[in-house]
Formats: structure tokens, sequence, C-alpha cells
């Protein structure tokens, strides 16, 4: 039996939005109210800038359809941050704590604030002051180890496959004009999104018919004969592609042109490799081509959200408290698949240092040999995730009229 | 009483894609097949392209599920095109119209559909071939005059709406990493996308901040003020940008890198405003800004269809049937909105050469008098097209907590 720690809770939301994270915020929230030792909850504004700056709100004074409303309220209700902790961090953060006697410290993100957790945790350790960490997942980019996949990934992988689907039908409708086009996904490390792209092809004739990950290099050339062979057999061209695609030498393929661009993590802020590549298109093949960077609108889509993501983003803020309460610390809540051919995901508990600042890359299974699209691996992996069904969209039959003037 | 005209019906789709194209084709095809005089049903593989090398195909030959699942089908179905006609082209057109007995010509497209449906009209009668044209309006620009809107806006419009709002609750939560953001929406010679960005606004600090539209010329020092003031008051920015801006000169703002991106209309492909203008906002301010350029992600999202459209798009298909089995020809279907509070619109006509080759720009007093933003006379036009309420997405109050160690 543990010993019932008595004080307030702390939670913040940290890296890039996403269309889940206030659901994982709302399970922290519900979940916490149950347990009377949980005093005061506080939120982090801005993650971990909030409580460095002591800007934090009481958020059991929020209204019930607030917290109600949160799952369906995409990106950060609490604000975001990047903030990377320096040395003279830890000091003010622990007495921050201490203030306010925070004794229940989560941290809704990916890797990098699996690091700030963890450290957190570990000067807390060192000067005696019983806190407990426990990570909550969350990222886009589906890049955290040790977990099946990440909260957030469900949902902006449902809005690629859509709208990789409809992208793809209107240049089969406008193919006469636009040769061929290229729907710039992110990732700034991993393929994961530019993977789920390909969800809704069910024919090799079906958009996207060419996608590129970083786990690949991209040769420029070999990108060209893909393209042309593409269209020298049906006319027009769709090629999905990761804003953080590589070169041979691993450097990125497109150097950002935003010289001030790069975030307080040393990360480039990437971009512009849907351009190059439609102008490269452009100058090798003399076809028309044009593209689309949707940017950060994929990533906050609530009307795409994947049902399963919102689920899991719930239950992993809930686990979270849960495993605190317990005596739980230094941890990250994980998602683990059930084998078997039916879907299911319970949660479990991983190792801050195990997680923190590395990124789990697509494996090359579920990438074709040919490093220009996704294997059923993928398919079998992903599909789940997304949650309902994908739209069909119907096609109508090419059933020609016999010729009498050029017959 | 007019003399039921025998014989077999065309129909095509032409220019840009939209969510809602589809909806017009289905409202043709089941019209026509409510008339006996209209025997074979025929569609136009891209446009006129199909009509003159005789790629078309028998659209009484589909099952009824495809049919049916048209409506819920974004982009065109029957394949589009930007084909011009030149002299040529009529006899040859005139030719296929004649071999087959086609006497109903149904295109749905824009402005320079219209051209092409009214100059085949004119070549017919001039040879006295009696052929009734009747044209289906389609532009997710909204830029065809002497009708109220263009079925294909509202949805474009609802997606402009919530995905600025979800991209613009993206950079409120992440405003200590991303100071600004510009998002670019279509729009070749008009801002009509670009004003929908606002829909979901509802107080001056929502974003779109700032939304710039070609009718009003840019002052790339003006907006580099504009962006100042709100980042001044608020601590970030969101701007929604046209992809059209012009300046001073009337010329577009960023002339395309892309020299052999131009269709056969002349229409150079823009793009590029909102790079160029993020770019400037780092040069001149030194604050980190993105870009998010959808592209033609927008214009076929099926998710976020308006329901008005949708139905819309329906009935002037249907209206352009029966009109025509009543011997109109020569004329475009139009909306016509009723009087009073309650949005009602109801379908009309106007002589193709009204509505050919001219554009609508947003009247000035739908834009405010800074040229940065919507007036209500905009919204109270626009929110009826956009179907359904926009959705409703929390914010948390900032109760802060008492500060106890910087206080």
């Amino acid at each position: 039996m543990v010993d019932r720690l008595k004080g307030n809770l702390v939670v913040g939301q940290s890296g890039g939005p996403t269309a889940v994270i206030n659901s994982s915020l709302q399970g922290v929230l519900e979940e916490a109210k149950c347990h009377p030792e949980i005093q005061g909850i506080y939120g982090m504004l801005n993650g971990i800038e909030g409580v460095l700056n002591e800007n934090m709100i009481d958020l059991r004074k929020q209204p019930p359809a607030t917290i109600k409303g949160l799952s369906s309220t995409p990106s950060a209700a609490l604000g975001s941050c990047r903030y990377k902790l320096v040395p003279d961090d830890y000091a003010k953060i622990l007495g921050v704590l201490r203030a306010h006697n925070i004794r229940y410290f989560f941290y809704i993100g990916g890797n990098d604030s699996m690091d700030t957790s963890n450290k957190i945790s570990q000067a807390a350790r060192k000067e005696g002051y019983e806190l407990r960490v426990v990570g909550v997942p969350k990222t886009i980019d589906n890049d955290l180890k040790m977990t099946d996949h990440c909260p957030g990934y469900g949902s902006v992988a449902r809005w690629a496959a859509i709208s990789t689907m409809e992208a793809g039908l209107d240049t089969a409708a406008i193919w006469v004009v636009d040769k061929v086009k290229v729907i710039e996904v992110m990732g700034r490390d991993t393929g994961w999104i530019a993977a789920a792209t390909t969800l809704g092809k069910r024919s090799e004739d079906d958009p996207p018919h060419l996608t590129y990950l970083p786990e690949v290099p991209l040769i420029p050339d070999r990108f060209i004969d893909d393209v042309k062979t593409v269209y020298e057999r049906i006319g027009f061209c769709v090629a999905s592609v990761c804003e953080g695609l590589k070169d041979e030498n691993g450097e990125p393929l497109v150097e950002s042109k935003r010289a001030i661009d790069t975030d307080t993590f040393g990360h480039k802020q990437l971009g512009g490799v849907a351009e190059y590549l439609s102008q490269l298109v452009m100058s090798k093949l003399s076809l028309k081509a044009r593209f689309d960077k949707p940017g950060t609108i994929q990533r906050v889509s609530m009307m795409m959200a994947s049902k399963v993501d919102l689920k899991e983003a719930y239950n992993v803020g809930q686990a979270a408290v849960k495993q605190a309460i317990k005596g739980v610390t230094d941890k990250m809540v994980t998602l683990v698949r059930a084998p078997g051919k039916i879907y299911h995901c319970s949660t479990g508990l991983v190792a801050l240092e195990k997680v923190a600042n590395v990124t789990k890359a697509v494996p090359r299974n579920f990438i074709n040999k040919e490093g220009n699209g996704m294997t059923d691996e993928y398919r079998r992996y992903a599909m789940p995730l997304i949650g309902d069904p994908l739209p069909k969209y119907v096609k109508v039959k090419k059933v020609l009229i016999a010729k009498k003037v050029n017959s």
C-alpha cells in the first residue's frame, strides 16, 4: 500500500498542437477530480514556461461546459511551448513546485517533453522533494519509442488519407491541365504522416502514386524517373512527400530559406520540399506541376479527427493520473496493442529516460522495396488508428459512346 | 406550348474541381431521366475536349449506386479541362453534336465555360442546328456575375472558415514560438475565399487578425505595420491572404516562378504570396513566421462541404434541364436570394453573354475601411451559404493562481 501523497497537481501541454491533445487534458482533469489526495488542479500556461514564470491557472474554476468541450476542441487549450530547460531553470522550477505544494506533475508532449519531465523528476529527487512525474504521450509525428503509436497520429493520419484521396481526385479530374501534383505533409525526422497519405489507396493507379519518406534518401533523378513512369502509364501523377526528406548524405533535401527559423531545440523549420520537387518536374519533364502544402492545418483538424485517437488520447491522460496515485513516477504512459486480428490497445508504462530525445523511424518493412510507397504491413498497422472507415467516393464507368465522326 | 425537341443530351464539367460539382451533375441526370424527349444521356470526358475528340460516355449505363454516390464525391467525376476553343473547333464540335443527334447541351463551369457555351450556341444557330444550351454555374471563386453566389463557394468557404479557426487556435497555443502565420487561399482575381476565412471570427482578437484581398492593393510596408500592431497588442498574429494579391499597379504581388505554368486561357498559376509575406515578416520584424498553403485540398473537401451548397448545386443542375425542356437556350441558371431575414434561394436565368469572361469582385462595402478585414455586410451575405453552424471550440478561463515565488 502506497502512502497517499497529498498535494496539488499541475498539468501542461508542450510541442506542436494536435486535434486530440485536449482530450488528454480532459482525461487528466476528470480522473484527478476522483482522488481526494489531489487538492488544487493547476494548468501550466504554455507548458514548462508557465511553471518557470509562475503562470498557472486554476483548472477547478473552469465551467463544466469548458471541460466537456475540451475533447471537441483542437490545438492546446493551455497553450504550448518548445522551451529547452537550461541548468539554472531546475532550481527555479523546484522553487515554484515547492511553493505551491505541487506533488503531481503531468506533461503532455513528445520526446523533448519527456526529456524535460525526466530532468525535472531527477532534480526533485536530488533535492529530496517528493514529486510524481508522469508523461502523457502526444505527437502527430508518431515518433515516440516504446509505444505502439502516439495520440495525435491517428487524427493527422485520417486527415492525410482523406485529403490526399480528395486532392488526388482533383488531379485525376483536371489531368489534361495539371499533370503532376506534389502534396507536402509534416514530419521533421520521420515519414509517419507521409505514410498515412496512402491509406485511402485501393489500387496501384489510385493517388498517391508515389510516396517519399525521410527514412529512404531521395535521389532527384530517381524521383524524376518515378514520376515519368507513372505519367507515361496513366497520364498524370500525384506524389506525397514528407517535409523532412533527406538526401544521400542524410542532409535535408531542401534547406529552409528562413535563417531565423530555428526553434530553441535547434530544430530547423523545414518546408519547401514540394515546391522544389514540383519545380524539378517542370524543368526536367516539362510537365505542369503544382503543390499543396497544408502546413499546420493538417494537425488540428477536428472535423477529420479519428474517434479511436480521441478515445486513446483521453485514456492516456486518465491512466497517467491513476498511475501517479498508485505511486508511479518517472514514467511515460504507453499504448500497448493486443496481439490478434481485432484491434485493441491498453495502456502501459515506460521509463521516461527511454523515450526522452529519441525518435522511432518508420520501419523499413513498412516501406516498399523501391522506397516510393508503403507496404501492406504498414496498412495493417495504421488502418485501425484512423477510426471510422474512410469515405467511399464513386467513379463513373467509362462506357464510351461509339465514335461516328472519327470512327 | 413549346415543341418537344427530341434527341440526346450531353453534359460536361469544366474548370477547377469543387466539392459539389458532382451534385450538379446528379441534378442534371436525375431530371433528364424524367423527360422522355431526352433519349441518350452522354457525359463529356474532360469537358469540351470530350466533344471535340468524341470521347463521350453513356451515363444511362451507370449503376444506380454511382449516380447516388455523386453527391458525396468531390472533384469532377467526368473529368474537367481548361480548353479555350479556337475558331476551327466550332465546326468540329457541331459535327460531333449533329452526328450524335445531341440537342441538349449542359456545361457546368465558371465564366470561361459560359463563354465556351455561348460560342457553341451561336455557332449552332448560325448553322441552323437546333440546340438548347444551358450553363450550370460552378466556381469556388464565387466570381460569376448576375447570380447571388456560385455553387462551390459555400463549401470552400466553410472549409476556409473552419481551417482558419483551427490553424488560428494552433498559433494561439504556440505563440511563444510561432509569432506570425500567413494562410494562403485560392482566388486568381477575387478575394471571395480569403473573405471566408473570417467567418469563424467572434471578436477582434480571434484569428485571422488580418485578411487581404486582391480587391485592395497590398502595400508591403502597410502590411508590416498591420502585423506589428496586432503582434504588439496580443503577442502573435494570424493573417489570411488571397493567392492573387495585387500591388499598387494592379500587377500580381508575386510573379509565379514557374515559367511554363500558364494554362491555355493565359491565366498564370499564382502562388507564393504567403511565403513571400512570411519572409517579409521575418526580415522586417525579426519575428518567426510560417505559412500554410493548402492548395487544391481546400476546394474538394467533402468532409467540410456545406449542406446548403450541396443542395443548391443539385438544384441548378436540375433547373438547367427543366428550363431547356421548356425551350430555354443561351442562358445560365442563377441563384436568386429572396429578400428578408430568412435565407432562401431560388433559381433564375441570365443570358450566357452577360456572364461570359467577366468576374465579380468582392464589393468594397464587404471589406473594411483599412482594407485588412471584412465587414458585417459580408458576414450577413456569406454565413447562410456555409450551411450548418460552425463548430464551437472552448477556451479555458485564465484564472491565475496567486504567485508565491515572484509575487
